[in-house]
């Protein structure tokens, strides 16, 4: 047997982020980009950027910034608070599974 | 923001148990009776049945026995190995949800 488990954020019983969201984020930030990043997942930009602004919405925080134009196109930078809530997830996240797989070990494998 | 999430026991990646099963099998074990239990979660007695027995043949554990007839006519018992499960998964769904309030805390809220 194994445990599996399903983590995510809320707020006033909406969902902010779980690991898809969060993974779209990280995405933009290390492609600099929302178009390449929703590339990456298969979606739309529309897509894509609905789902940050929901975030953006439902958290209060602002979480991406966009260039128009310029010399590259355009681009999309996410925030210092957006860069803290991934670091912070993903800290969360991995304590969390060593926590899970050893509490896990000790309930269940006696 | 609050942080949620569900658990569930797999094996072989089948689901065995998240907390509906559990709970499900918990309310057996309190009334002693499929029937019972499955009225308390508004579900035919074919269906509780049928959730027990795959949780069965997928954990690979006899969890309820039932006496067919008698006194009282007839009723279930949850087996020793079937108590078992129930009082670790309780346990570990207990340190797992302490753990989880206090690794939030830790991360989410400098």
């Amino acid at each position: 047997m194994e445990i599996k488990y399903k983590m995510w954020l809320e707020k006033d019983g909406e969902v902010i982020a779980g690991n898809g969201k969060v993974s779209l984020l990280k995405m933009i930030d290390e492609l600099g980009s929302i178009q390449k990043a929703a590339e990456k997942y298969g979606m739309s930009y529309r897509h894509a950027w609905g789902i940050i602004q929901k975030m953006e919405k439902r958290s209060g925080i602002k979480l991406v910034e966009t260039q128009v134009g310029g010399k590259e196109g355009g681009g999309a930078q996410v925030t210092s608070p957006g860069k803290r809530l991934l670091n912070q997830y993903d800290a969360f996240r991995k304590g969390l599974d060593q926590s899970v797989a050893s509490k896990f070990k000790g309930a269940f494998k006696k």
